[in-house]
């Protein structure tokens, strides 16, 4: 997404700017600082006020939007995956190929440098960090997870969707954060070939 | 790594303790202690200095032993593994078995909570510290996954087997530090039973 054009402005404490604008622009103009800020401090040293500076917004407009900063976190993962958009698709195609688009679908986002960094981010919060683990968890992986485990016809769904997601993040770690060899440089058309029968198998049958 | 059989050596270096002896004792006191400063302080924080006074023995003899504090760490989580002793067994057996033996045997390591601790310790440094990701990438990985490598009669097994391994992590994180649910109130066995078939299909054929 590419931020709101609508130019500098002045920033005013207390209630929204009449300035900085709201509306859309606005709120992906924040969800933007905050993948930022989360992605460069981590979670525990990104603030709500830190992340309206960035944005040029009041730290109100935040709230506004978004509530606490749990729930900004939980959006700025979002935007990562861009569920709304994605994964109708993902998951309204042949059932045949769901592990194939799948597994695209998260490497793409893995390996893309600008959504990268914030789950990189995430992940190393929610190791260290109880409350950034409770968001991941609760807002997180719930609402991806629960929305693929509904698509699926199999027993367990949201256990299997969660197996897909655990190798997932586990490739994710050894790739980008430990980058252990071959995986590290492998094409990864090659991994989300070997991978893409994992996941059909978890999400479609035995 | 079962300890040396060396006995116990005069020691040359330092003052090494006059209580707490040499030989195999001191060199599995050692590595207990390491692993249990590594769970508790992480990598950043841990010293050879800290973990030779949690061993009762001298800095110099840990040196002696294990070299680095690098290799005192690789040493430590390879502990855990007990590869030596087990990877035999699992590597060893009916071929068309090695997904469930290998699943079983990284599910009990996890579920292990002295060895649980520690590894933990190593995935939080690791994605925190550039050093302990190079630790973790050099020797244990490379030494483990290796080891299994070198069994396997399949095209590109090192990556294959790092495909296993990511399953395996990714499910830790998962199940013991996010701990989303279902999956981390699950029936190890019934995790065995979905994870056991990928690894088969990995390490044993297309």
């Amino acid at each position: 997404m590419t931020p709101g054009a609508e130019g500098p402005s002045p920033r005013r404490r207390g209630r929204p700017s009449r300035t900085a604008g709201t509306g859309p622009d606005a709120r992906t103009r924040i969800l933007e600082a905050a993948r930022t800020e989360f992605a460069e401090r981590g979670y525990d040293k990104t603030s709500v006020r830190g992340i309206a500076r960035a944005a040029g917004v009041d730290a109100a407009l935040v709230h506004h939007y978004f509530g606490t900063k749990d729930e900004v976190f939980a959006a700025a993962i979002e935007l990562s995956f861009e569920p709304a958009l994605v994964l109708p698709q993902v998951l309204g195609g042949p059932a045949d190929g769901l592990g194939e688009r799948l597994a695209r679908y998260f490497i793409g986002v893995w390996e893309n440098p600008v959504s990268r960094a914030p789950l990189l981010a995430i992940l190393r919060s929610a190791l260290t960090h109880e409350a950034a683990a409770k968001v991941l968890r609760g807002f997180v992986l719930r609402r991806l997870l629960e929305r693929i485990a509904a698509e699926l016809d199999v027993p367990d769904p949201t256990f299997r969707a969660e197996l897909a997601a655990s190798h997932m993040i586990g490739i994710a770690m050894l790739r980008y954060v430990i980058r252990a060899e071959p995986l590290a440089s492998t094409d990864p058309e090659k991994i989300i070939g070997m991978v893409a029968p994992t996941l059909q198998r978890y999400l479609s049958d035995g």
